[in-house]
């Protein structure tokens, strides 16, 4: 009899193509997930996500769901995948749910953070998790900007390819700016984000930091829907999905 | 005119083969900044650092020593420097000194931190900087056998290779374990510190923790100066040089 499991995953995506199976690689999350699940579980086991987050970026805790007849205990399952996977994904949790449960489709919010390194120079050490600017930020012009964002609007600017038929309205409910030393930290939370949002976002935000623009911008920026007007996309070491938020 | 500089570098040491030049590899921290220092100085720049870290450990602050006729002035230097250094090393700071400055003798003390994963999986997003052992530890038995190798001993029992000639007195001057969630830090400050020393220090105060010794037995550990009595080597990756303090 097949049971539905909520798991969280972490993973450092340096060397992994995104969460989502693709055709032309086998070296996504999914992939690698459901390649384990399925071979100790000794049955086709299909695994579904949040997030698709994108190659080079990071988890903290990805949430994902599963339905399968688990021939071990859950906590034993997933310390014995575990045992399989690459060092760079890890299982932390498992719980059985009800199982109409549904990782992405259930999912009220989620969090992201962005972390940029903003010393003078490179930072070896933390290379992996944080992108790397050493122009001068003016933080208070960046949260500014970040003000202007917050609220239910039209982010067809903030996305590399809106929908065409979609709505491109979401809802961001909390955007933080912070800085620890040389480190800056954006902390995003929102009710669903289009793709590459947040890194276009953490963008705009550093070029009004850097003075190139005006926080006065976003509301015009907003209401053009172009994304040629936003930011730049920021590199993906820089991002993390902090948590998938639920009911 | 040659003048000598101090340098202070950052590196992410698992893929590097330690500070120390090596006959068999050029994959080393001392190697690459010969090369690059050379090739921009455009002379033979030799660099003499204060420790002499092993494959697999990092630095937050390792110090060096160079003379060399600068073309250039000395910050230019060091980011045209950094231009040309892999990814997981960086000069962070220079500053001319007395001719007779010497990285490694000149050296009063330094400070090493030793982090360990202590929560029930894998952490994928900290693996590069610390170890992992999923036992449960007593923190106030291992700080008790950390107050007993405080001071000025013979650390023979906690060193790989004991000098035959010279003298394994040394002296640890702090000793602090710290939990930060599932993670324990433990900082050690010293005079100087043998081959592997820190790392057998945290092995043995580990093996105290999960109660497979006692915090009493230091003492006589220490008077053997035998080192199969004491713990295991901990792996590199935990290991990071915090700084090296100078007069």
């Amino acid at each position: 009899m097949k049971k539905t499991y909520k798991i969280t995953v972490q993973y450092e995506g340096t060397r992994l193509r995104g969460w989502q199976s693709q055709n032309n690689t086998r070296n996504t999350v999914q992939d690698r997930l459901i390649e384990v699940f399925s071979r100790v579980a000794e049955q086709k086991v299909d695994v579904q996500g949040a997030s698709r987050t994108d190659a080079g970026v990071h988890a903290y805790a990805q949430v994902a769901h599963f339905k399968a007849d688990l021939p071990m205990d859950p906590l034993s399952f997933i310390q014995t995948c575990n045992g399989f996977l690459p060092a760079d994904i890890c299982i932390t949790s498992i719980t059985e749910v009800h199982d109409r449960f549904h990782a992405r489709l259930n999912a009220k919010g989620k969090t992201y953070v962005y972390r940029l390194w903003n010393g003078p120079h490179r930072q070896p050490l933390t290379r992996a998790v944080m992108a790397y600017d050493p122009t001068p930020m003016d933080i208070e012009a960046m949260r500014a900007g970040a003000r202007a964002l917050i609220g239910t609007h039209d982010f067809s600017a903030f996305c590399t390819k809106p929908h065409g038929k979609h709505s491109n309205e979401r809802t961001i409910t909390a955007l933080e700016i912070r800085r620890f030393g040389d480190e800056i930290r954006f902390t995003i939370s929102g009710t669903g984000f289009l793709y590459n949002m947040v890194r276009i976002i953490v963008g705009t935000l550093t070029e009004i930091g850097m003075g190139k623009r005006s926080a006065a911008e976003i509301p015009a920026l907003l209401r053009s829907g172009v994304r040629a007007q936003a930011g730049p996309t920021m590199p993906p070491e820089g991002l993390t999905l902090l948590s998938v938020n639920y009911e």
